[in-house]
């Protein structure tokens, strides 16, 4: 990876630029509109909906929103993670340094390492990634697919990082690794980007531009780069997170009293397994960092909200809007299981369970509902989603969606 | 439903007012490509690829096909379905005979219940639907979802057929049949339009005209509609079966000897459960009717070109090019699944299997690809596609992909 302490300043400029280094490289996906899902975040949920929930016995929201959904899903290798490794690659490139013919390595099973081996083999140059040996075969299959050098690991980090190590030190590669990286961060970035240049068009209301855009939160390469590319728009930034087994650390480190304080280790196996690392340190720098232009962050002020929103919950909703991002919020696994049903069902596109965290919270997290309705009032938001990948296990999708019910209607 | 004596004449004229009647009332849905599939379908398989197939120990074919997917999973209902529903509807308030307070009747358990539901709640009028009562309870709610009268039957013809002739005598609800009408088929024939419109901005050919069009075929309405569309143009069409049990019934009438004779019965439960049914009496006429303008079929010529292509199979690939559709291929169960597999895999679109028949003709029929070949030469086919539909039982999913291998790539 290029040296960090000579990658671009984390701006709204520096999206802009990798944007520019990028193209032709990665497709600008569609973004596209869905009138039932629009209708369906739009429709008050009855206090039956919300038993057994933490807003069990709360009046229900009542949110206007109108939804754009960036399909990331259609990108090259099935996920936007083509954005930050072609990045990571064209800013390799430049760096006088790196010497081409020893490659880059990562470790990963998952979206990261198949874009880096694409990126790789669209440069001619070589890909070694280290996976856990147990990885599924077709994750295997494919990553080898795209020419890369599998090296198996044992599936603990200390195991991965330490072949790792090895690797770099017989091969000479550059690390590239999936997240943590401002490079990384930058090329995701650019989704968001594209997501408020694309929604100009479709947006009926007068004003043209999305009030807000919500992404999945994993490692936080992908939220950390849309904030940075709104950083400088009137348009608001918001995390999601599954809630299962403590995945949503980015949350709870978000809403650490009296500051944010990074959770360093995850252990879920949430069914969104590209949201079951915890976020990185420069991502997490920048989601909790203040927003330029904005006031301060009155912590006291954002405590009395989060007090104030959080009812019945864990502190959720709390919307400090002058840090970069303005709130995270989580679901549970059959939330997101009934989200990824009326995405196929309703919209006819396949995408993977982290891809609809962000929908999953539009729908059924009646903080964030609560929040849009004080906010947005009558008018409502114009939301941007990010379907962030489409890579599925298709034999195992039956089992995805779970216990949720066959929905019906237009 | 209007009296099919009163119909408009079936010609691509006919099918352009239709066009024009269900405008507002149906999506012009988007035409897709994949650069993949057309690379994929553009390769020559192996002699391995074609043992235990009838063109084992042939040479494989090497045709050049671009493909254009008109994505009518993206419909209305989810399939083009509605298109002939909501054209039928048009027709029938343009009949003073119809008292609209009678309403529509049919019997379907599949999409085009769904579609009449709809189009007669648009309308305001009421719809019921004779359903085998052991239907999925899913489609039962869908169509219920729709506002629909839901009637139960047993699961014959015969009882269904009892049935519904009872609520007509006791509603005076009109009959809208799900294909053997007029009305039916220039409604359907509208996904073709669209498709020859839309491929025009997308063909890097200088005749910006698609070759051809495959569709799926059932009870027909869809293909013989398509061909229509096509019959004044250059564009050549052709229809796509599942082979399983006798469920290619359009090809074994189409070419029957020494002329077409319709298959009146079929019993298959193919993976494609919207294409069990025999092609109907009229769409039957249009597909091997002659083409305006074209040579009447010299049946002797076609007899010897069916010989000819046919070694090896059952004498599909006969191309006489002087009928309304060119000619009718099979495919079996397991290429369907590769072609279901594919477009989850690459294309990230929800589907039925109905809907990839015609993908599975140009990807592993090789008395299709040969003639392509010789047809097309270097140059290539354009070739359009029709995704029908996108219903499909989530929870059946892992069983449809069946035995076929997860692809890599790409």
């Amino acid at each position: 990876m290029s040296d960090p302490s000579t990658a671009p300043p984390l701006t709204r400029a520096s999206v802009e630029a990798a944007h520019r280094l990028i193209a032709g490289h990665v497709h600008e996906t569609p973004v596209v509109t869905s009138s039932t899902l629009s209708r369906l975040a739009s429709t008050q949920r009855t206090p039956q909906d919300l038993a057994g929930t933490p807003w069990a016995g709360r009046a229900p929201a009542a949110p206007v929103l109108r939804l754009y959904f960036k399909c990331e899903n259609l990108q090259r290798v099935g996920a936007f993670k083509a954005r930050g490794a072609f990045h990571a690659l064209e800013r390799l490139k430049l760096d006088p340094a790196w010497d081409p013919a020893r490659g880059v390595v990562t470790h990963s099973s998952g979206n990261h390492a198949q874009a880096l081996a694409l990126a790789a083999r669209s440069n001619g140059i070589p890909a070694h990634i280290v996976m856990p040996s147990i990885s599924a075969p077709a994750k295997i299959a494919a990553t080898a697919g795209y020419g890369a050098n599998i090296i198996f690991s044992g599936s603990t980090s200390v195991e991965r990082e330490a072949v790792t190590a090895r690797v770099v030190a017989e091969t000479g590669a550059r690390l590239v690794p999936p997240y943590d990286h401002p490079d990384i961060i930058l090329g995701q970035g650019t989704a968001g980007l594209e997501l408020l240049s694309q929604a100009t068009s479709l947006i009926p209301s007068p004003h043209k531009t999305l009030n807000a855009i919500i992404t999945p939160l994993g490692g936080g390469g992908l939220l950390s780069g849309v904030a940075l590319a709104c950083s400088t728009t009137s348009t608001h930034v918001f995390g999601a997170e599954p809630s299962y087994e403590g995945a949503d650390d980015g949350r709870r480190g978000y809403y650490a009293s009296p500051f944010p304080s990074r959770v360093e280790a995850v252990s879920s196996l949430t069914v969104a397994d590209g949201l079951r690392t915890p976020v990185g340190r420069i991502p997490f720098s920048v989601i909790t960092g203040p927003r330029p232009g904005a006031a301060a962050v009155d912590t006291e002020a954002a405590q009395a909200s989060k007090e104030q929103v959080g009812h019945g919950g864990a502190g959720q909703g709390a919307n400090p809007f002058g840090r970069m991002v303005a709130g995270i919020y989580n679901v549970s696994e059959d939330e997101i299981g009934a989200a990824l049903r009326l995405v196929y069902e309703r919209m006819k596109l396949v995408v993977e369970p982290s891809a609809v965290v962000g929908l999953a919270v539009a729908l059924y997290n009646e903080d964030f509902r609560a929040m849009v309705e004080r906010e947005a009032g009558a008018d409502g938001w114009d939301l941007g989603l990010i379907f962030s990948g489409g890579n599925v296990n298709l034999d195992s999708l039956g089992r995805l969606f779970g216990k949720t019910q066959q929905a019906s209607g237009t």
